[in-house]
């Protein structure tokens, strides 16, 4: 039996399950969440070992939401995984393409499928997710419309991949977060080859953002995302989470996190964890 | 008869109608424009001389789409505006509160009153736009329910304003910038108390976002926002938005300016503007 319980959000056949299961194994059971709320909630009350969360997209950007949320909890977070977001047009066993007259989907995945659509002269009608859209197509035994979904869609629900790749840019990636509850063991590993995502808020005074950014330049450390969020009741003030490459034992990596941490109003070592390389 | 023809997104009654009016002058004459896109073709095709467009809440966070249209087109920023976010709970003339089942509004403006709608026991029910939610109750005439729009959405429907104020937290400011084309000639200004805002795109190498801020760190040069958005095609590749306040004429400024555009791939700056501080 497997130990490993999966929340995400979305419903069966959703990219954040296809996930889930890229990296946990097919062996991994998955709870579907109505929001990413309540994935956290999940992790928090102990009904699921880990949490997947999207927290960007290289075409539509980052997942604030997310964000908010790694704050406001205090879940670690021990991996990253980029999945390859592979659209593809769903449509039911029996249907072929030239019968198609309308394809169903979240409006971001009508989006980033526009031209396909329009050589194909299907008029895109916006759906809930892009799961949702596959189970409606099921459940209606729709043979006038195809879905925009995931490979892992079509087998849920038993549709046929009338097109793979469907989406006009390839360099379509999600980067997912998987969180745990802090006093959970982890396994030990080297710490080679690790990133750290930290958030922290700042004294509000002129060129202080330079200084935070200068613990880890005047280190050498090298960062790969800097995202900034309001600090809600302060106006204009901004919490800001960083990603570093190194991990938070690693000497230089504390030295930084130390001189960070001291002119910083609030700190916090959101994980380190192994790094996805994508080849 | 006014020269000013302010294009702006929603429809009339919209909090972004109000702050071109506060900022603008009630002479103006506003143009409703179905989407974000539409604001920046009405003025890039002179139906307008000023779009007026929303970059931030103070509360929800940045309005990444405007940065997006901002990088897309080639206007420029030629003033900045914080509107102070007054939710109203509008009813109908003859409609007391305690009438009052159920209340209309855009999702984000009812999460704003969350606590304010509690204490009423009242219900909120999520509809497209504040100011349309206002336009529904009228056209409708809705004799129990509400709508959380603003103050001027009340005069545009002739709706009766049941609670003022009614938002959780009264740190709730958006700050919009006015856009106008390029070619466009502005009145000489002093560049005393100015802001400047650019886009950028750096070289992919480690420590270079450190470089860019150095720019402007060692000369004092204070920023007041960075934003960054991902780099449609190239993999977690951003570009980056930053506000700094001083004049893109003044020397210290120009200097910055052109050290940062030397280290970059793409450089533009979007505009300097008078400040628009909050007392």
């Amino acid at each position: 039996m497997t130990n490993k319980l999966i929340a995400f959000q979305g419903e069966h056949g959703a990219y954040s399950e296809e996930a889930a299961f890229e990296f946990f194994g097919n062996d991994a059971v998955t709870i579907p969440c109505k929001s990413f709320e309540n994935v956290f909630n999940e992790v928090n009350e102990e009904s699921a070992t880990h949490g997947l969360i999207p927290v960007e997209n290289s075409l539509a950007g980052s997942i604030h939401r997310n964000y908010d949320l790694l704050l406001r909890n205090t879940l670690t977070i021990t991996s990253e995984y980029h999945l390859r977001v592979k659209h593809c047009l769903l449509g039911l066993p029996s249907v072929e393409l030239d019968q198609v007259k309308q394809v169903y989907s979240h409006p971001q995945a009508l989006a980033q499928c526009e031209n396909n659509l329009k050589n194909l002269g299907l008029p895109g009608i916006a759906e809930y997710d892009t799961a949702g859209s596959a189970r409606l197509l099921k459940d209606n035994n729709n043979q006038f419309s195809a879905a925009i979904a995931s490979k892992h869609a079509a087998k849920v629900y038993g549709l046929n991949i009338l097109k793979e790749g469907f989406e006009d840019n390839p360099n379509n990636y999600t980067r997912f977060l998987a969180i745990q509850r802090e006093n959970e063991k982890l396994e030990s590993k080297t710490i080679e080859n690790h990133k750290t995502s930290i958030v922290f808020g700042l004294k509000n005074s002129p060129g202080i953002l330079f200084e935070a950014l200068s613990s880890f330049a005047t280190r050498k450390i090298d960062l790969s995302k800097i995202e900034s969020r309001p600090l809600i009741g302060k106006l204009w003030e901004y919490y800001f989470y960083i990603d570093f490459i190194g991990h938070q034992s690693d000497p230089n990596c504390l030295a930084a996190i130390e001189e960070l941490s001291d002119i910083s109003n609030f700190f916090r070592v959101l994980g380190s964890y192994p790094r996805h390389q994508i080849d």
